[in-house]
């Protein structure tokens, strides 16, 4: 600790002046404190001391110190000295303690006005929520013998029943091998958390796409890794760049969507599926396939998991109820090697202990009394439409020179406007004139394209879709006039 | 990239042998891929390079090359060499992969045989559920107008609803100021969880309770704390010693349990509380006050919480609905400043997006209804019963000279044995005689009393506890004798 005296504080004292010495002394030294000059925790010379170095009576000082501790300034401890308590900023400083590490903040998407037509969020229409399906499982679950047990301290691999069928519905689908074993998890943003967990070490390179779910971003740049972005588009992660990314850096592993990637829609085809896996296994690096959206395919044929052609135990499979079903109930799966679920289960227990049981019994009964395959076939249908709809609306209304992705699935298309819009100063606009969507530059790793943004349709109908695009439509045309004005040169320069 | 010829391999040919040379260079470098000293990724010198570095024709490296591509152990890329690509584990080594993190692995406590008597686990009894209660209130969500909202996607804070009801009830309480906000977490664990991510560097010092908590010893050395154990007994964490550490280092927080500490059952008296505040006051060290079992109180008068008392904003409070309701729901809040707040809700997001809101639905029901203090009080008149029989049992049956705390809730009792008694080594004929419980070990960070065991006792009815420690006794009786002959002298030493 430091001591007064070897500070740069040197009190002026004046024996004339009409203020006591004592009450100088302490006006100082309390300036010094509340200023921050003289900090918490410091310990004042003893008053012999000081009173010797200033060449005070000691019974001077006593007095200055006696107001500073009346003062809640200072506090004296039996044996010790007398100690800074008090200062400009008492108690903890929340801003300095929160400064000292760099968190990645996470970046909600901005809170809409509710007349706005919103392609800004991707989750299900909550018009399509089957709720008498789920009353009757819910119920169902409540009349259920084990419920004391559904209520009691769980396991952090997951309610049991639950992990059996997703086990051997993953047999029965041929994704599990012998050597697999399943982890349930709130949903897959916590999957990822816990990969995240057992493997990154800050500093280290993760392959990703580009563009890129920001709560995918934010979770691995919070942990300190270095995101190295491979592009994805209408197919998906572009497997030969993804090969001159592994040859180039030494990643710990590559994460990525099979299906209907968000933001783009993408899917990997079959061949790209093969080719990933084989080069991951060439390079010895884990894939972990986040399929969130696999299950909500409205046209073409499924394709096998990456999981599926990696017969060599390099791959995690991550799924979620949440999309399918209710995103507000929060559970996941982790399908994969022993070893690495392993480690994943021990982070889960010291993370939270275990998921949520009561939402693992209900979406188990919802599964298994065939509720969840009707609702799918419902969900199927809707996101068709709205699909169709979106794409139908991109073509009638957004400028020529407009690209955007034709998934076959999912929750997401993504467009690319011509140049010179910028998505992201559109928005403001297109807010006021009532449609929202994500810009671009949300999802960026390395490359950002302007123009680029995300229309995120799943929750919207049909009409509101249409309606929205018209709308977006006629905000983009008249910023391409005011721009081609803008460019355009003016006479006298000719 | 390494390559073949810079390191210590030097493959040793002999023109003269019965084996071509090309096969005596294909057999040394692939026993130097199989056994790993070639590492997949490794490219090989290009056969010319090769052929000029050992004196050989270019052709017969060539055909070396050509059998190891044949048996997969390396691979041609076209204008860029040849590469390691198989070996002794061929894909991702999960062991190597999982081997550079060294995660704290969570340490589950064993399973016990289901006919043994067992102390070993801090939960409410089954027993003890309200069915009908839970069943209501969950009937009551199912009927619920925005159903729908709880369904859809929800809020990284928490149910719109319940953080409401919290922060009344905390203002009720008085526990809340003008510039707290609350978020709702998976129980406390996942609390201090965020706390961690948010505060936590690698390296960094965290006051905590010695004897501590095994789930929170796991997360925050899983986090790179370093753990400064203040010791823990019947009043809790000792504040003389928390100063003493504080002055000493520059801890980042301390984390404390207030009421009821798991495993000792410690409670800190109102003046410790005041005094704890004020220390961390003064060094500017936030205090996390972990209070899951508060609502457990016996017997005697509820105490302010250190929350309460520390009118500087520094302390951050953490309960929960587990202990007192359903630990299968996992719901519990962090009550605290905004800022520290803010960073843990973004973290959250970044973790899982949010709390399961079906469960945070039914809580709060299941409080607002009434049905949780109706539930509360029935937990309390049987938590008395079971912690009197736990401590009558002891008088009875443990030896002279056992040592155990007196608690006034929750639901663990700490008890020290008398030397030379070791309760880790003692657990295994403990549990041959019908009876488990929880060895010292597991919960020490710097101290560590050999004879240390937690009785953890609300989930046994009082014929249970009182067989159980009646099958301990006479265990330890048993041991006692054995021990005593052993360092008996024996006559001849006399």
């Amino acid at each position: 600790m430091v001591c007064l005296a070897e500070m740069e504080f040197r009190p002026k004292l004046d024996a004339t002046a009409e203020s006591p010495l004592y009450r100088q002394l302490f006006d100082q030294i309390a300036e010094q404190i509340r200023s921050g000059r003289l900090a918490r925790g410091e310990r004042l010379p003893a008053t012999r001391e000081l009173a010797g170095q200033l060449g005070l009576n000691r019974t001077t000082v006593s007095a200055a110190y006696e107001l500073l501790e009346t003062e809640g300034l200072i506090a004296g401890q039996v044996g010790r000295g007398s100690f800074v308590t008090g200062g400009s900023t008492p108690g903890v400083d929340w801003t300095t303690v929160l400064e000292r590490r760099d968190h990645a903040a996470g970046s909600s998407a901005a809170h809409w006005n509710r007349d706005v037509i919103s392609f800004a969020v991707s989750r299900p229409s909550r018009e399509l929520f089957p709720l008498d399906a789920f009353r009757a499982s819910a119920r169902s679950v409540l009349e259920r013998d084990d419920l004391p047990d559904i209520l009691q301290l769980g396991s952090p691999a997951g309610f049991e029943p639950l992990r059996r069928y997703l086990m051997d519905e993953a047999r029965r689908q041929d994704l599990a091998g012998p050597d697999d074993d399943v982890l349930v998890t709130n949903g897959c943003q916590q999957a990822m958390d816990l990969i995240g967990r057992v493997l990154v070490r800050p500093g280290d390179t993760v392959a990703v796409e580009d563009p890129i779910y920001p709560g995918l971003k934010n979770l691995l740049t919070g942990m300190g890794a270095q995101l190295c972005g491979v592009p994805c588009g209408q197919d998906g992660m572009d497997p030969a760049a993804l090969e001159r990314v592994l040859d180039r850096h030494h990643a710990r592993f590559v994460v990525l969507t099979s299906n209907f990637h968000n933001p783009t829609g993408g899917t990997l085809p079959a061949a790209a599926r093969r080719s990933i896996a084989e080069t991951a296994r060439r390079a010895g690096v884990p894939v972990i396939e986040n399929d969130a959206y696999g299950e909500l395919r409205y046209s073409g044929e499924a394709l096998p998991a990456i999981k599926q052609v990696d017969e060599q135990g390099g791959t995690v499979l991550l799924r979620s109820f949440s999309k399918v079903s209710f995103p507000g109930l929060r559970v996941g799966w982790a399908l994969g090697p022993r070893p690495l679920i392993d480690r994943m289960r021990a982070a889960k227990e010291a993370t939270d202990l275990h998921t949520d049981q009561l939402s693992q019994a209900v979406l188990l009964d919802f599964a298994e009394s065939g509720r969840l395959e009707a609702h799918r076939r419902h969900v199927l249908q809707a996101g068709a439409e709205r699909l169709a709809a979106t794409l139908a609306a991109c073509r009638e209304f957004l400028p020529a020179g407009s690209r955007w992705t034709r998934p076959e699935g999912g929750m997401n298309v993504w467009v690319r406007l011509p140049e010179p819009l910028d998505a992201g100063e559109l928005l403001a606009r297109a807010q006021r004139a009532g449609v929202a969507y994500l810009p671009g530059r949300y999802f960026a790793v390395g490359r950002f394209d302007p123009g680029a943004l995300r229309l995120s349709f799943a929750g919207l109908t049909p009409s509101e879709i249409r309606r929205g695009l018209e709308i977006l439509g006629t905000v983009i045309k008249a910023e391409l006039e005011t721009a081609s004005q803008r460019y355009e040169p003016s006479p006298a320069m000719v």
